[in-house]
């Protein structure tokens, strides 16, 4: 045996800063359990390939720490029934946030990821980072107040943005919907009033694909794509179970992959990306210009009705009155998306691929022609088992993205030596 | 301590059959062997998270059984030098294959996986099974003859095919240039020769992309691409330090990616499939439509002295002497892999990709066109430090990603029980 010493968390003076150094068997017993849920000794240990006797000592260590607590007893294989061990639920708080371009999504969870507070508003990103994340600081301080939970009980702290980011550092790399943002130290503004807390910053497809592969359709799904469609186009990548971020940090931008060499000039400044042919601004550009020829009825009442313009959702609306411009721009989206996506799944070979964001819901010929898109430029044996569907967490999935990744920086394997 | 039983590996009377099971501990400690070369016991303790005196009885387990020994002492931090482990050269042979259309490579490696026998030749995959893997036998069997090693000593066969492999089984599936190896039982055939042998297959530009992460350009790099330009194009993707298959296991087939909505028609039966623009037939059937129509005397002069005909590597010979329309094709051919390219860049965000296979070789301007569509299409921030260039390995990283990967199942974790 050898020596260890007392861990900080276990510190008695003030209060605990996370992350937190855990030991390799003492971090592979937290993760059995973050991954499977309350178990007993003897899983933990078939789990980590310790013995039974280094676990008792491990459990023990973190029992006596706060972290984790027995919650009663588990299936008995014959003889007397093991003790089940889980987080303990208020040795720390986590907060979840979901930024978009116009909405705000905060939640926060228990140590054991229940989520005990949630509120949702409309937002604009382009106010900036001091007036977004001053309403978010104030939002939590104010739920923790009611709970008379100190702002120093929050360990971690999720927030996922719409821009792209360098995950390493948490900052935002040239985002191009988020005016100001760039290279803002959102960490440090969020350390100010949560100390103790260790604060994650990605992308909010990154976190939306963590939220189905926690809680959502992605479980024991080892390798899909979760794909947002909204105002751009981006996705998240699962492979063998985590997040996919390639090298820079900045894997899944898929929104200028070239789905069309004759296409429209996209804002980056080459010619037919994904996202200047098949998101939200596109579909809405097509629409108005049908009503403005007197193409569709509905189309052009929608539009004298909202002030000259018209949004893709609006798209759907006349879609699913029947309009058949309306049906058709959306196939025609649909379609290309597919096809781009078509090159994803003969490269990538995923299990399933999920559609989420605002346009996703713009009505079923959307997923249908996704689908067509891909089976027809798809490989047969990649897609025999591929399954394409629409993101059923919805606006959950972003959230509990962030909760969870946020927990897994709460402790840092001394072994790995993973700053955060 | 738990009881454990004698594993089968140490036993005394007959042959040893691959796979062997080891427990969680001892496989940690292979594999930190395998990774890092010749290391002390404390340094298998620090990596893998056990207390040293698990480490040492684990190490004294695997020495007895043959397969570990001392080879010698380290480097002191101060005081007494460690012993230095290292896998018993004897303890086990590796056979690696790396099959081509037209080519036979193969290698005998010991259990240190240094290659101790190595032989190339010129073959036609077009034989069948029965023939090609026949002629493999004996090669194998005539070499161990020579050394006086005995068939049973052979505990790995990796064997690289030029076609869609479902690694769970190692059948070919619907492979396009290889008539008569759909399904073919490969595993059985080797085993009636090599009975104790764990023979795993995969498609050949995985064991490359393996043979370069293992010995060539992509040591320590976490994701990069392999991309064999030959008469198909495809790739070997590896994610996190490992080969990632996908979920049917057909993961990198890039050659169907549509490449020009207005393209010729592939053999697959869709349009503008990468492989029918940019690989070598297509490259040769440019260059000699060009020769008929006399634009080029070079061209011309090669398939007149040919029989009619041109390959590849006869565009790349006639521009090395400075012809223009071969340069062309050849600009074109780089350029349009290269754009097809900048959308994995996008989405995968590797740091590197290797250009290999027959074609790769066709001239200088191929690798400069290739990076040209790349930065064209790339985002900033994903090719910010990508590297792309032709493998520094050439034909080796088929062989030493074969032999890599078969020494990987010689040993089986029983807590991760994968069949192989």
């Amino acid at each position: 045996m050898k020596n260890r010493k007392t861990p900080h968390f276990s510190s008695k003076q003030g209060h605990n800063i996370a992350p937190f150094n855990l030991e390799l068997s003492e971090a592979r017993a937290v993760a059995s359990i973050r991954k499977l849920g309350p178990i007993s000794r003897t899983d933990i240990a078939d789990i980590t390939g310790y013995s039974r006797s280094k676990i008792t000592s491990v459990v023990n260590q973190l029992t006596r720490a706060g972290i984790l607590e027995e919650i009663g007893d588990g299936e008995s294989n014959g003889g007397r029934r093991p003790r089940v061990l889980n987080f303990k639920p208020d040795f720390g708080y986590i907060v979840g946030v979901d930024m978009g371009a116009t909405s705000l999504d905060i939640a926060l969870a228990n140590f054991n990821g229940q989520i005990i507070e949630r509120q949702s508003m409309v937002i604009d990103v382009r106010d900036g980072p001091d007036m977004v994340l001053g309403l978010i600081r104030n939002l939590v301080l104010e739920k923790l107040a009611v709970r008379a939970i100190p702002a120093e009980k929050v360990l971690a702290f999720g927030i996922g943005v719409p821009g792209p980011v360098e995950f390493s550092t948490g900052l935002l790399i040239a985002p191009p919907i988020m005016p100001g943002w760039e290279a803002y130290p959102i960490r440090a503004f969020i350390k100010e009033s949560f100390p103790c807390a260790v604060v994650i910053v990605d992308n909010d497809v990154n976190m939306m694909a963590l939220g189905e592969l926690h809680a959502g359709a992605g479980i024991n799904q080892d390798h899909f794509i979760f794909v947002k469609v909204g105002t751009g186009i981006g996705c998240g990548i699962v492979c063998k179970g985590e997040i996919h971020r390639g090298s820079n940090g900045c894997a899944g931008d898929i929104g200028h992959v070239c789905a069309d060499q004759k296409g429209p000039i996209c804002h980056c400044g080459n010619i037919g990306c994904l996202e200047a042919i098949a998101a939200g601004p596109p579909i809405a550009a097509r629409a108005m210009e049908a009503a403005r020829k007197n193409q569709s009825a509905i189309l052009a009442k929608y539009m004298e009705m909202q002030g000259n313009k018209l949004t893709a959702l609006d798209v759907g609306r006349a879609a699913s009155q029947g309009d058949p411009v309306a049906n058709e721009i959306i196939r025609d989206s649909g379609r290309i998306i597919g096809e781009v996506l078509a090159g994803l799944v003969n490269f990538f070979n995923p299990s399933l691929i999920l559609i989420g964001g605002g346009v996703s819901n713009i009505g079923h010929q959307f997923l249908a022609s996704i689908r067509r898109g891909v089976l027809h430029r798809s490989l047969p044996l990649s897609t025999r088992h591929l399954r394409i569907d629409t993101s059923p967490m919805g606006a959950d999935a972003g959230i509990i993205g962030a909760i969870t990744l946020a927990m897994e920086h709460v402790f840092v394997a001394v072994n790995n030596g993973e700053p955060s």
